[in-house]
């Protein structure tokens, strides 16, 4: 059953006493770590000052931070109890902070207060390629219908590395970048701003243990691992990722920009929603064979606002779509000795599921352009246009019971 | 003319007093900053401390820290005083350090006393791939000898994203990786070590300016953004990059490891070997142009050395052969707004001259394993064998003048 606190929490709220996400937030230039609960945001580092956290065995000053690497790299063990006692001190019969009227003003913002930050700073960040319904749709545009996975497909999650550089959170507007490109007809290059501009519907995990260099992480572990989740926007140029990506991968097409949900839910948080994987056939190579379930429940939508102030949802998907769960993911990522820090970030590529009003992009919602989207206003969308802000949400719910991510929010503005 | 130090310099030697390169020692655990004079290494958190840096105007502490990320972003004004003063230092007529006995003591040691580190934290690293012989080569070997270049290849530097945890200092040895692979002839792919381990010569720049993400650096402006280079071995399992670069570019194949020289030598030290690149042709995009040379004359060269103590000079190769400049690699990958930060690393990618003796790696040099290098003890290598030391030495000469890199060396142990 759904924990009761003395904060109001709206039925249908993301931030439950169940939740208890972890993200940075300033007011007046100052960053700390906090975690929301309903529509309210919880300064932790407040709480510790107030010595409310005196049991939880904490180190001086680790809310007090511009990222909660330090924090996540005190290990779960730390941070679950974190958790235990937040959920404890908002829970509907503890006195201890709801009493307390100076202390409760001194730890608790409105959202509009406060300015949300990135949680981690990202040491790697990897993409992955794991769904195979957008690797399909991908395949039978630009090759063969018949053959529309490559062979390596079902055998590697597949995944390249990412800019850590240019991930932003929640809010961060982005420019449509400028670059080459060549059309199918033309001689040579030229260079100008992009006219493909996508999106990406992708869920990320934070790493939340390290491995040495020359030693893996194997399946079973690779959970332990894992400090939680957030959504992923990995904004795409079409045409300059094109004209770039033979032989060695995305480039420029990618790393002017990706944006993330500013809260990290933790895989505590989201372990009642654990799903089955689609069956892996041909069968896996025995390090990457999973004895459970490695896979989540969790919706996911993305919606274009326009300017006007029109708002469409054009998909409706699902992270359980993932052919390659994360466990999978980091179990390859690292066979090979590579080694992980806490607070990289690992992208699970594109979600994408069976019917076309849950493919994760605008390529395959709009099939290159051929199927645009119609707007209220009457224009309509192949591609993201400048004014346009792309918004994707992400919540799992099941039996009454709703653990959310919020969203993560993005403008976009014309080429500088 | 090469200028004269009261510390004994053999002529030959990399680190004379036109160099001053930076780099990160350790003395019983103990990392702070250095500069490297002959075989006499310099603690320049001693010589801060003594006083002796009071007109550089530095800020209290720069050299006693674990990277010389802070030092580096203090700018080129700053950095390029604290060498001119080194210089002064140790100039032949100067008593301030050579006369103080006590002091000289705390500043000076011996190299073989001291071990060496990463000299920054590397953010993001970028791997380039702008020597034309090597793309050719590879071109030729696994496509269409007659179209070797691919179409994008002579209008964009092509790079990719790599990993920066991996990349580690010279003395590191690697673990040969283990992963995914799949012969020609196969049905199915294996698991097991990588039975195709290759060096990869590349040389890498230091980034000492940052970028704000949206912005870009043109061309003319991008050395100033570039603080040094170092020698960049990038370590590739062949087996497995072939099996899964399809279609988003190299990954486990490369993120086990890559090796660098510990020395950072500034972009000023290496001012006197400037040089012109080829001649592209055709002409490139207008972001691209370059007005003067950008292109650095460095002769680099690859070495095997056996367990038994025998070694080869696989490789005589020059910096100068790079089609794509450092200024246009960085232009470049910023055009789209992509940001950089000071400590990011670009490696230029293998560095293949137009002769056999010139290739930069074993895939070229032993031509896909089909012209085994002969070792004086009467094995052959197509690839790295366990127990092998792959060494890469890079230095610049001129008029009687010689700037170095020292060397970057590593030992391939067995697979873990």
């Amino acid at each position: 059953m759904t924990k009761l606190s003395w904060l109001e929490i709206p039925s249908d709220n993301d931030f439950g006493l169940d939740n208890i996400p972890f993200g940075i937030f300033s007011v007046k230039g100052h960053k700390r770590a906090a975690t929301r609960i309903g529509d309210s945001l919880v300064d932790l580092n407040a709480i510790q000052k107030a010595g409310l956290f005196s049991d939880v065995n904490l180190p001086e000053d680790i809310f007090n931070q511009d990222t909660l690497n330090d924090f996540i790299a005190l290990g779960k063990a730390t941070t679950n109890r974190t958790r235990a006692r937040i959920q404890e001190l908002f829970s509907y019969d503890n006195g201890e902070l709801r009493d307390n009227e100076s202390e409760r003003l001194n730890v608790l913002w409105g959202l509009y207060e406060v300015e949300m930050h990135m949680p981690v700073k990202v040491g790697d960040y990897t993409d992955f390629y794991s769904s195979r319904e957008h690797a399909t749709n991908v395949g039978t545009m630009f090759r063969d219908p018949n053959n529309a996975l490559l062979p390596n497909w079902l055998h590697i999650p597949v995944g390249y590395h990412g800019r850590a550089s240019s991930i932003v959170v929640s809010g961060t507007p982005i420019h449509r970048p400028k670059g080459q490109t060549k059309a199918d007809d033309a001689e040579v290059p030229t260079y100008g701003p992009s006219r493909l501009l996508d999106f990406e519907l992708e869920m990320a995990f934070v790493v939340g243990k390290g491995n040495e260099l020359g030693t893996s992480i194997s399946v079973e572990d690779a959970e332990d691992h894992i400090f939680g989740m957030v959504i992923f926007n990995d904004w795409s140029a079409r045409d300059i990722q094109k004209w770039e990506y033979v032989p060695l991968g995305p480039f420029l097409g990618k790393n002017f920009g990706s944006s993330i949900s500013p809260w990290i839910i933790t895989m505590e948080a989201l372990e009642p929603f654990r799903a089955a994987s689609p069956k892996q056939e041909p069968a896996v190579l025995p390090y990457l064979e999973m004895k459970k379930d490695h896979n989540f429940d969790i919706k996911l939508q993305a919606i274009i606002e326009t300017e006007k102030g029109d708002s469409v949802t054009v998909s409706n998907s699902n992270f359980k779509y993932m052919y390659w769960s994360m466990a999978q993911q980091l179990a390859h990522h690292t066979v090979n000795g590579c080694n992980m820090n806490v607070g990289d970030m690992c992208a699970s590529g594109t979600i994408s599921g069976p019917t076309p009003d849950s493919y994760g992009s605008m390529l395959e919602i709009s099939w290159k352009g051929t199927k645009p989207v119609a707007m209220p206003d009457g224009t309509e969308r192949k591609f993201i246009l400048d004014g346009d802000t792309v918004v994707m949400k992400a919540f799992c719910e099941k039996d009454g019971k709703r653990i959310g991510f919020g969203e993560v929010r993005t403008k976009v503005l014309p080429a500088k």
